[in-house]
C-alpha cells in the first residue's frame, strides 16, 4: 500500500494548517491545499466565500500526477524539476509550487486575483510550511523491536487473563 | 496510425513558420514549436545563439500529452481547458498556449526573458498563425472517389502499354 510520504500530527499540523489559512485570508485564493507528492491531502481550506469546492482529494491526485509526469519534461529541458506550475483556464488559475521535495502547495484563484500578489504571499507560506517540515522530517523514527512487541504481546495476556477471557 | 489534425503546407505553412521566427527575434525565446495536439511538430525554431536543442518530437509529444492529461483537471475545476500552461524551472520556463482547439506553441525561455513580454508577442503570433489554421480547416477536403481510381488505373495501364510493360 501506498503511504503518504509526510506524516504530520500535533503542533506541525495545526502550525501547517494554520500558514494555509492565513495565506487564504491574505489572498483572495478560493481553494488552498497541501498535498504529498504521492497524491496525498496533507491539509486544505476553503475561503468562507467560495462555493462547495471540488473533490479534494481527487484534485490532489491529479495534480501529483501531473506533477510526476511533467519531470520527463524539466529532464529533457536540462531543469531537475519544475518548481511552479501555472496552468491558466478562462475563469481561474490553478497554481501549484514546491514545498521541499516532498510536498506541493496547491491553490485555486479567479482570474481577477493578481497572480504575481499570490506568487509572493506563498513564497512566505511556504517558508513557513518548511520549517515544520523539516522538523518533522528531521525526528528520529519511531521504530518498534521485538522487545516492544513481546511485551505489547504480555500485557494483552494479561489484561485478557484478568478479564477471565484467556480462553478465547 | 495517427495522423496530424493539421496539414499544412505551401503558402499557409510558409506563413505561420514565418510568424514562428519572428516570434524568436521578436523576444528572446530560445526554442519555438507549433504542436499538433496530438503531439506532431507542424513547424519549429531555435534562435541563432542558442545551443544545441533537446529533441524536438520528443518534447512534442510530451507537451501534447500533458496538455491531454490537464484537461481532467481543467474540467474538474469547472473550465473547459487550461489556456495556458507556465511551467517554471530553475533556469528556465516553459510555455505552452493553446492555437484554436487543434495546436500548442510552445516556447522555451531563459529566467532573464520577462514573461510578460513573451505572452504579448506570443498573443500577437497566435492571432496571426490563427488566421492561415482557420483558412486551411475551411478548405474543402479533396475527396478521391471511384471514377478517380478507374482513371489512374487506366492511365498506369496505358503508360505501361506504351513502355512494352504491361506483361509484367
Amino acid at each position: 500500500m501506498i503511504e503518504p510520504s509526510l506524516d504530520l500530527y500535533g503542533e506541525a499540523y495545526d502550525a501547517v494548517d494554520r500558514s494555509l489559512e492565513e495565506l487564504l485570508d491574505e489572498t483572495k485564493v478560493r481553494y488552498g491545499m497541501l498535498v504529498d507528492r504521492k497524491g496525498f491531502v496533507i491539509s486544505h481550506k476553503e475561503a468562507l466565500w467560495a462555493p462547495r469546492p471540488p473533490a479534494f482529494d481527487s484534485v490532489a491526485t491529479l495534480v501529483a500526477g501531473n506533477a510526476a509526469a511533467t519531470s520527463a519534461l524539466a529532464n529533457m529541458l536540462g531543469e531537475t524539476v519544475f518548481g511552479e506550475q501555472v496552468l491558466q483556464g478562462e475563469k481561474g488559475t490553478l497554481f501549484v509550487q514546491s514545498v521541499g521535495k516532498d510536498a506541493l502547495l496547491t491553490l485555486v484563484f479567479d482570474s481577477s486575483v493578481p497572480l504575481q500578489r499570490v506568487r509572493m504571499y506563498s513564497k512566505r507560506t511556504i517558508s513557513k510550511m518548511l520549517v515544520h517540515l523539516d522538523a518533522v522530517a528531521a525526528m528520529p523514527k519511531v521504530v518498534l523491536n521485538q522487545n516492544f512487541t513481546d511485551g505489547a504481546n504480555a500485557l494483552v495476556d494479561d489484561a485478557f487473563a484478568g478479564l477471565g477471557l484467556n480462553d478465547l
